[in-house]
């Protein structure tokens, strides 16, 4: 069986984590294929010790292709999945593109990886945020089915692209030297400030990427009834997202019950030490494949014993974007 | 009638903060003395153009003082409470030492102004978190009264003092420059990095800055019933405070019942352009007195129009302390 890659966006920040992960995983390939816009054609990225030259991304690059791993954007993405289809290819698309289509599954692998059979050419990567919240939460969800959750997010730059941790830097060094700085990537300034997820905002008030915590878990759950109250916040940090999870279960459950979960869950690691004030930390998240998952504690809110909270941390890179990508085209 | 003012911790974040806002407000006084431990003392302090040498922290340091304000330590505020008290005075505490003392009123003008009456010598300033949070979401409680608050904290380094920020500057510069950084001051790296607050954590799992929303927020509010989950977490930030608030009242209520009721509410301003993506932001609330409100929107985690969410933002070190200290004195 051969097996044919081709990378759309190579040259971004989740681009160039593919090359990484794909080495480092040393997925099995006949064939590696850089595609991007012109800007980038010619453009030399190392590969296993080797350089390839990024190619033009165009209808008939796909010929021959089984895979292709796209994160260059959702226009890019549903410009070319006609082409990719036609090539036989299957795309894991890593933008909002086909999230939210019905004929289009959207994958955590140790969530849902059952929803792979049913795609149509294209398998959808949650977003980063959603993604790192539910590889802890869904197998709580599973032994006790979640009836509400509330998310507040700690967001690193990384989500905003390569262009924007490049500007947290510029900018925190303009800060520290008290010179003037005007962001260009970001809309305020990320150094030593916080502020909402900047995506559009609907007309309940809640944000795109609020509304896909909201939608996607649903999705990826196959759980409509569940009810989610997500505020997305940008850090300045550089390529871990953090979250705060209160999570309102069925029936009552305990803290160990919930630590029994997360102890044997795939994807989690538990960092909770209470006497060393030791938790998950966006520092030792990054370059991480697992979430880390700490501050594990019953909910003094709900007397009733169903309510549990959770403090989370997950590479936005990697198990956010490229590693769940590359392990949605592992389980193909 | 004669107001002479001490200030214990004058060389502190707060402490300096306590010098600035009572010459920025032109507070009436007929002396102003500085009250440090050994290792300040003749160190000399600027105040409205003249320098003033701090003088060594006794008890007989207190005679003939009318108002303390004290932020030097829990343990100190304990330690020369007596001393206030035989002088006649009335200490304003900025630390947690009393707070939670039956007989001594903690307080919020903006809240709970007719509590100050009760005092016996000591008024506690309640904890920075607890402050910001309360001053908008008070005058909610008041038209309809709340039932559970859950926030997410994104604290600044100040509220570790003002060595913590200076660790915060020089750890940032370090990992900008690729150098290595231990933090000394504070538990982990605050530089591109979040982590959970370190106060000691209880059996309840909840550290002490988190059971201190709960437990303050009660007793300002009068009202034992409402339920609180804090997590509280340090963000690299210098000098305000963010929070994310969920909260569920006993009645619906709607997004724009709230907006009438924050627009006349004391020490608010609204800071809530969706088109413009412009929310409160640290940078913004920073040497500011007013609590920047923002994100006000109809929770659609409970369809039953219970539920509103807030985005808040305020100076640690203005309104959540000596701001918030200098108002009480002002109301004596």
């Amino acid at each position: 069986m051969s097996r044919n890659v081709a990378i759309m966006g190579a040259t971004g920040a989740v681009g160039t984590e593919f090359l990484e992960l794909l080495a480092e995983r040393n997925f099995q390939m006949d064939s590696l294929k850089l595609l991007a816009s012109e800007r980038s054609v010619g453009k030399k990225l190392k590969f296993a010790g080797e350089e390839i030259a990024v190619e033009l991304l165009t209808d008939d690059a796909f010929e021959g292709v089984d895979l292709v791993l796209s994160s260059a954007g959702g226009g890019l993405s549903k410009q070319f999945a006609p082409a990719v289809r036609k090539a036989g290819a299957v795309m894991v698309d890593n933008t909002s593109a086909f999230r939210m289509d019905p004929d289009t599954p959207l994958v955590i692998p140790e969530v849902n990886p059952e929803a792979i059979k049913q795609h149509n050419g294209i398998i959808a990567n949650p977003n980063c945020s959603t993604i790192i919240m539910n590889v802890p939460v869904f197998p709580l969800h599973k032994v006790n089915p979640i009836k509400r959750l509330v998310i507040s997010t700690y967001q690193a730059a990384s989500g905003a692209g390569a262009a924007a941790m490049e500007e947290l830097k510029v900018g925190a060094r303009a800060i520290l030297d008290g010179q003037p700085f005007e962001p260009k990537v970001l809309p305020h300034p990320a150094a030593f400030n916080v502020f909402a997820h900047n995506s559009a905002i609907g007309d309940n008030g809640y944000n795109e990427e609020e509304m896909k915590m909201v939608n996607e878990t649903r999705k990826i759950f196959s759980c409509e009834s569940i009810m989610v109250a997500a505020t997305c916040v940008r850090v300045p940090v550089m390529r871990a997202h953090a979250e705060s999870i209160n999570i309102e279960f069925t029936n009552p459950i305990t803290e160990d019950e919930v630590r029994d979960i997360l102890a044997s869950a795939p994807g989690v690691k538990i960092v909770d030490d209470r006497e060393g004030s030791y938790f998950p930390m966006p520092k030792d998240a990054s370059g991480q494949d697992d979430i880390l998952v700490g501050r594990i504690r019953q909910d003094i809110s709900q007397p009733g014993g169903n309510g549990i909270e959770l403090f989370v941390c997950g590479d936005q890179i990697r198990k956010g974007a490229a590693l769940n990508a590359i392990q949605i085209a592992e389980l193909l």
